[in-house]
């Protein structure tokens, strides 16, 4: 990874819960920028609902893969700030991810398995003095400039084996049945599910199915949203390659109705037909 | 157009309904910057309601002009995304626009009779793999991409000359009267109108007028907010060079008063005195 | 100063009420990028509340340290725009600020004794045309763009010694109590007043303390959100070295109870225990 800054470009991306009205982004900006005046930082999101560690895990998941590699991902959504929780640092094949040891980078520890994570205690990487309530600033921004100028992880701390792991909701298997839960709604309204491409053709071995989800119930897999008339629900593999329930030209959270923690940790059954 | 990538800088931006929560926008850059590592991507707005072609066109159509010659411009606002519509690139004598078939591009396509409308057909300028409900990330990404390294335009598919038009509402002149619409409404509550400068100066002719929006009524055009005291509802051309209706220091969509549909589309009068 | 431009990278931030739905900021950064295709652009904030001047210097005053020496702050929160108010620019050993005179920069200027203000009057450095309602695009955009470029400040306009100055709400020490206010509320609803960590230091001399704000009342200053159990407010030090108050894993805003203007200009008062 030494050789990230020395290619001329080096990509730091921000994933927060800063939201954009507070000046923590651009403060998060200005911090890198005098650090390494070269690198180009892009936004994942800012607006992670405060503290949601999950939330946060399931954006980031879908979004890096689909950044140059040697990119370094930068997130901090940290209720735990000034606390015990450690930084660290996650070194995979292709990516850096620089994060609060809370949960956050564990779907991706799991699904790397020759990936290192290492404890930031090297303070020289920090800004010099290091407030209780904004490390964003202090230590995960200038550590990701400085791994943007090349420097060497491995000199950043001491790898560590137990990062702290996350809970992640699973859908459950029960004969021709599955059970898993909504566990994203995006901008339209649409309802990602803990369900996977694969899991739902293990399920479905080519048949037809039913889903279910509080009220609304439809028959069959669409490829896409217009392959149903204008105000009609249907269920699709989505961009993640995650089952999706959807209102063509419309809102299914809306078509859910009311309820009172919103529409996430809904209840989605599939049956096989 | 060959040189926009050997200029060295080449600028991409992005007009979508993705919003900022969702990892969407994020993906396109990753997507973009994986291919053009020295793109430089800038945002019009990702906040387009959902799916509102004629919102994104009249957005467009007001910044567009403000880049440097050879911009890319992007646009994914795509409700009929994995149906049978067409990707289109717009080649204009200074701009290159890349978006869906739907209508978005037609007020420029109208504005612009040498402008040639390709069909992106050519697969080898999209990613591998082509979702049906991504195509920002897997077509109008790496397209816009690969124009921003220099890529000939008219490589990337053939001419059509049936791109989808648009309707665009137009103000109606009835003898010394004419009847507009308010077709977008900024931030600040300014109630922007399909009426321009050209079509309010034809038909005052440099006579006074009194213009009219729901109940409220006023008369004589103004030049600046600051031109009448705070509070009070004025009518000026405003920098789009479209007759606006504001309240200085004030809101005037909430002193329209509230409509079910918003004031979007509200009946504009001006009477010349 | 007119080694900006040399040094390679010039840095622009922005800070404004334009939001981020109109097309207004990505106008700003077109024409910026027209004159300065090198520019690096970084947003602070575009979600100040409308024509909120107070509120816009606080971010600015915050934010604008942390970025690299030379960088251009450009804010435009500017009700008077059109209007006989003067655009300025101000140059200090470190930045350069681009506002209307409208009372922006005053905490700035204030601190700043060798800093001197520019009239900003020479309009070859503005857009040909100039509007009354968008001295964003027309005048500030264009000056920070050749102030980039590495443009003299002082060739842009006459020194002034009558910047407008800022009524800043200040806190009031009455024997062994403080009394301020809040004067913003960030994203997680953390309220965060004019008292700052030296006025709280001079008046506890190492004592212990009792906050009040609204019906809550929290004893003895905390160093960070986790030192108290999930859900009880506290009062720490932010960030910014002033005077927060807050509720591990909530919000203090909420707390409060529904206001009719916000919490913003609450009464917080400080007794030395």
């Amino acid at each position: 990874m030494g050789s990230v800054g020395a290619r001329g470009t080096a990509f730091i991306t921000l994933l927060t819960d800063f939201g954009l009205t507070d000046p923590y982004v651009g403060i998060m900006k200005g911090v890198i920028l005098g650090i390494n005046p070269k690198a180009c930082i892009v936004d994942i999101s800012h607006q992670i609902d405060p503290g949601h560690i999950l939330q946060a895990s399931f954006i980031l998941k879908e979004a890096f893969p689909y950044f140059p590699k040697g990119t370094i991902h930068t997130i901090v959504v940290d209720p735990g700030v000034g606390s015990e929780r450690r930084a660290i640092l996650l070194v995979t094949e292709d990516y850096l991810f620089v994060a609060p040891d809370n949960g956050l980078l564990w779907p991706i520890i799991s699904e790397h398995k020759n990936g290192k994570v290492i404890h930031l205690t090297e303070a020289r990487f920090f800004r010099p003095c290091i407030s209780d309530t904004f490390h964003g600033r202090d230590i995960f921004a200038p550590v990701a400039a400085h791994l943007s100028l090349g420097q060497e992880p491995f000199d950043m701390g001491p790898i560590i084996n137990d990062p702290l792991p996350l809970r992640i909701p699973e859908p459950k298997r029960r004969g021709h049945q599955l059970e898993g839960q909504v566990i994203r709604i995006d901008r339209f309204g649409n309802l990602i599910t803990n369900i996977d491409k694969k899991a739902l053709e293990e399920l479905l071995q080519g048949r037809d199915c039913i889903v279910q989800v509080g009220s609304i119930q439809i028959k069959g897999v669409s490829r896409t949203y217009a392959d149903v008339s204008s105000g009609k629900e249907l269920v699709l593999i989505g961009s993640s390659e995650h089952l999706e329930i959807a209102v063509n030209q419309g809102n299914a959270r809306e078509r859910l109705g009311p309820r009172p923690s919103g529409a996430i940790g809904a209840r989605v059954v599939i049956k096989r037909a």
